[in-house]
């Protein structure tokens, strides 16, 4: 895509009031634009990485869990709720039909999901199943806050699974974990993200997350070196020792970390609210035994750019980044009708290698300016083409990552971008 | 995708309360799961067709029209319709934050796109400027019904145009027209699908209208064989003529029909609401003019199986369909292992040759089920593989819309596959 035609204007200075690093840089880069607290426009750029991340959980979600990807509605009758006994937690927001009747905005999708698998599930034969959602969220947060990492509305990942059995479901859960870890190993965060023990709220003794190690987070936990897993400050208490090598907390890291995934057997908690049964082998009606697994889409962006940042702008992983290339063409006073020809014919032979790339074709830019954006934008490699390129016949390359730029031949640019 | 592994059975029988062939049909051959009125789930194979239509829309917006796709959010702050005098609109959802502050949900989003592209919009340079997302939308509607054609919760395309004068915005508009006739065209309803001239309501004398012809339909309209274009029922008093041949009210035929698209020419109401100006050539503030143009992407989905069906179910347009090719498997008495072994075969070839296959693998269902499915469903060509296929070397092919299969070469099968 041309730099000229993309919509979202970097910013040089950052927004008023934001300190998390995720609110300002995604806003000065121009992924996203601030709505209200807690509640985002996403931008041609934020809307790149937004859709890669979701390809990347779609692609694990179906290939290694085989669930099914469905999309379900964010109205809700109250009167499910009731029956979860969910309705009067703070989080939901309100509201009613012209013609009569309370809703409540999806916070989560239980209440939707059990009655509807019910409408399918009779038999044994219909176990294990697994249904997934890409789909927008509403929490009624008193103090949303520090961007993309706790919103009002967010984009979120729910999957939910239905078993005949406990071991079923532990199986699955496990099946999960794997996924989980494979997810955000793609998603660049795999080194810094551990499974995480904690609280299984009413209805079950524990849950586990997947916590992202950063200063910018803000759950504490305890990590084990050891065993790379870790327990949440809020069980801590119960369980003052690391759940596999039984380390003592003492020995343990405290950390502060953000929530990026979560995964709970809910068992047949919500199964029983909507008597959601099947009939087994022997013919003997049984409750379904359930579990629950959510990824925070907006969230793990901004946790990712949390995790890869530095005081110029974003550090994208290759896989969410928006292009794969960031081709800046620099004029110059004396050759630079030459310039300009050359770099569009590297823009149109790297769309034609059908390599993402954001081609940076404005004229009323000056190189720092230029500069100052492919760095604050993020995208994994920079190629410059530029007078000095032409005499030496190449172009100049430098990863985001990296001090020095360094000229290259056209051949050996293209071989950086394969792979 | 293997239909013993697809969620979403079919049902025999139509839904309670449902006239609509596309409420019957989409929810018996299992697209859809209805929540409540005018809210539906949509399950694996109405995600399916949904993001196809999604790509065609996708493709013609943003190759013909250079739009940006951008996600608004549903959420937006009451302040901004007071602005727009658009409070006290009736189909309004209403909701409060935890905080304090009275929130509506989007049933449009003319309140969140202007103050946005105001944020980036400050010279003749900026212009024009086309932003669209495919959202979901919130209508308050007292009485949903019709399945897909009328919702409470459903998904739209919603696109903005920004211009300097009203000569760029009719250009654009002109554009769009054509940009919106290749769309209806590629979903397979073009030949059906007419412009019309309706009420612009308070902003603007006219709009236009994309209705397609069905009894199914809500609206009606004077269609001009002639010139192809209609005169919606609302203004035939104002305007009891064909706009381009002006023959009389009583030479154009009267018919039902539902509207799949609409455009309007929103001049300067929304930027004067905000403020949205822009500095011409000479440095002078003037505002922006806009146009707005909508699909709803859901209503188009259930207009095309009013259109495209029959007794036994849809006829899918090979565009929007599902998947390419429903392949049956009837393994019968003698020979039903080497029947199995045939159908994974083809399946694995199909699936490498990037066909979309649904492969009809199910034990539990008689020949006759499987049948009824497939026409329930209906997937643009069934092939059938049994007893009978294996001995005369070939396998059966049938188009949806035919009434007799024959057996070809699987090499012509693929070759009607491939085009």
């Amino acid at each position: 895509m041309r730099q000229s035609q993309l919509f979202g204007k970097t910013l040089r200075e950052d927004p008023k009031d934001e300190i998390s690093a995720n609110a300002r840089l995604l806003e000065r880069g121009g992924f996203v634009a601030k709505e209200m607290a807690g509640i985002y426009s996403f931008l041609p750029l934020g809307l790149r990485v937004l859709g890669k991340v979701a390809n990347i959980i779609r692609d694990e979600l179906n290939e290694k869990l085989g669930a099914r990807e469905i999309l379900m509605p964010a109205l809700h009758p109250i009167e499910n709720y009731v029956k979860t006994g969910r309705d009067k937690i703070d989080i939901l927001f309100h509201t009613e039909l012209a013609s009569g009747g309370h809703l409540v905005l999806g916070q989560s999708h239980e209440e939707i999901v059990v009655p509807l698998a019910k409408r399918f599930i009779s038999s044994y034969h219909d176990l294990p199943l697994g249904l997934y959602q890409i789909q927008t969220k509403f929490r009624n947060e008193p103090r949303a806050k520090s961007g993309l990492l706790r919103g009002r509305e967010f984009i979120m990942k729910d999957l939910y699974s239905f078993h005949a059995t406990e071991d079923d479901l532990e199986k699955y859960y496990e099946k999960a974990k794997d996924a989980y870890k494979n997810i955000f190993a793609r998603l660049g965060i795999g080194d810094i993200t551990f499974l995480t023990f904690a609280s299984g709220g009413t209805f079950s003794r524990y849950s586990h997350e997947f916590q992202t190690i950063t200063d910018a987070g803000e759950d504490t936990i305890y990590f084990c070196e050891n065993c790379l897993i870790a327990v949440n400050d809020e069980i801590i208490g119960e369980q003052p020792y690391c759940a596999k090598c039984k380390a003592p907390s003492e020995k343990l890291l405290k950390k502060r970390a953000i929530e990026v995934g979560n995964i709970f057997p809910l068992k047949t908690r919500y199964a029983d609210a909507f008597d959601l049964t099947y009939t087994d082998e022997t013919g003997v009606l049984k409750p379904v035994i359930m579990g629950c697994y959510g990824i925070g889409l907006s969230r793990v962006m901004g946790a990712i750019v949390e995790v890869h940042h530095d005081e110029k702008g974003i550090l994208w992983p290759e896989t969410v980044a928006p292009f794969n290339v960031h081709l800046v063409e620099i004029p110059g006073k004396n050759k630079a009708d030459i310039v300009k020809k050359t770099a569009e014919k590297f823009y149109e032979e790297l769309l034609a290698k059908n390599i993402e790339v954001l081609y940076d074709d404005r004229a009323d830019k000056t190189p720092g300016e230029k500069f100052a954006d492919a760095d604050l934008i993020g995208i994994p490699l920079r190629v410059v083409v530029s007078e000095k390129t032409l005499e030496k016949k190449g172009v100049e390359v430098k990863k985001r990552g990296e001090k020095e730029a360094r000229i290259v031949s056209e051949k050996e640019m293209l071989k950086m971008l394969e792979k």
